[in-house]
């Protein structure tokens, strides 16, 4: 049965959830959510398919999940992959949960203030506070990187498919690539795995459509 | 063995980790975390202690863990207890990353902000945006909990303990129990537990000692 992710191009979280799908080799397909129309804002979203208003979700049959962090859990569980060995799996849990606390929640609400808020609301202040923390954030992987492949161990697993979840996007909010020679070269490796794509060529919607 | 968890009295994710390991019943002790003294921000503390520069770090023996949902998970598959039943697995780790990404990283950063950083690097313009976050935070806690004892069927599991890792505090942070009438219950019900206690008599170190 082929899996149904709720997903749009623009979410690095629901990248997170089809990079595991597709390097995991499931067979799955996206469902459009339409964000910038409001749906996850919407009460039917909120009442049929996730009470915390966000994607994305993942539909197994019966099986309805949210956090991309679980649906990783969940893809490693069901296929063995990405969840690295057994002795490793509270090292890859400690970098997703970082992931979510300092890194992706922050890239992610920053690139949306700096490219998606009208510019009117936009607070010079809120921006260059929360890139701020995403330099911490970003000196703190970077340093774990020194002579690493990998975040755990010597594979990719949800630790890296977490950690990268913003990074590939094109839109501005405070990375370079080129500040960050460990986290550069770890982002090489991502992309040159076999599955690897871009989350524009993975998930429908882009900027692209609404220009 | 006696467990250590390096931790704080002022640290909503410190509490998060004694929390469960009181309720757990182990055998632990605190020992603490110079934070306000510029501890965790040292090269010390990264290099021998944990490379993201935070508190808590759970050692237990051999075993050194960071980040307090992977010592939720520890001390859940150490002693079978706060994990849930196995078919709510998911649901747990789902509020347990819900409340990294979207609750206790931003109450806690907001609370720092307006009780521990000096006033004249306080930006309104800052607080103001994590209120509004928060209150949307709240919005969805509230009306998960809604006809719930618990947010994860009928006990306490670690997505309780994640979630009101900030919610005891007496600092103000644009959190009042009485706004959210299914908050407020699920608050009382954690209190009223065996073994609860309030974070500054779980752990040492709180604002009084500073005063």
């Amino acid at each position: 049965m082929t899996l149904k992710l709720h997903c749009f191009g623009e979410s690095g979280n629901s990248y997170k959830a089809a990079l595991a799908l597709e390097l995991s080799g499931l067979d799955w397909e996206p469902v459009k959510v339409d964000f910038f129309g409001g749906q996850t804002r919407g009460e039917a979203f909120r009442a049929d398919v996730n009470v915390m208003g966000e994607a994305p979700v993942l539909v197994d049959g019966e099986v309805k999940l949210t956090q991309s962090g679980v649906i990783q859990q969940y893809i490693s569980d069901k296929t063995g992959k990405l969840g690295g060995a057994p002795e490793e799996k509270y090292e890859v849990l400690r970098w997703v949960l970082w992931d979510n606390h300092k890194l992706s929640s922050i890239a992610g609400m920053t690139r949306f203030l700096m490219n998606f808020l009208p510019e009117q609301h936009r607070s010079a202040d809120v921006i260059g506070f929360n890139q701020g923390r995403l330099k911490a954030a970003y000196t703190v992987l970077d340093a774990h990187l020194d002579g690493r492949e990998f975040i755990v161990g010597r594979n990719v697993t949800n630790a890296d498919i977490s950690c990268c979840g913003y990074l590939f996007y094109p839109e501005p909010f405070g990375f370079d690539r080129a500040d960050w020679p460990n986290i550069d070269r770890w982002l090489s490796n991502l992309q040159g795995l076999e599955g690897w794509k871009h989350p524009y060529d993975l998930m429908p919607g882009s900027p692209a459509d609404r220009a």
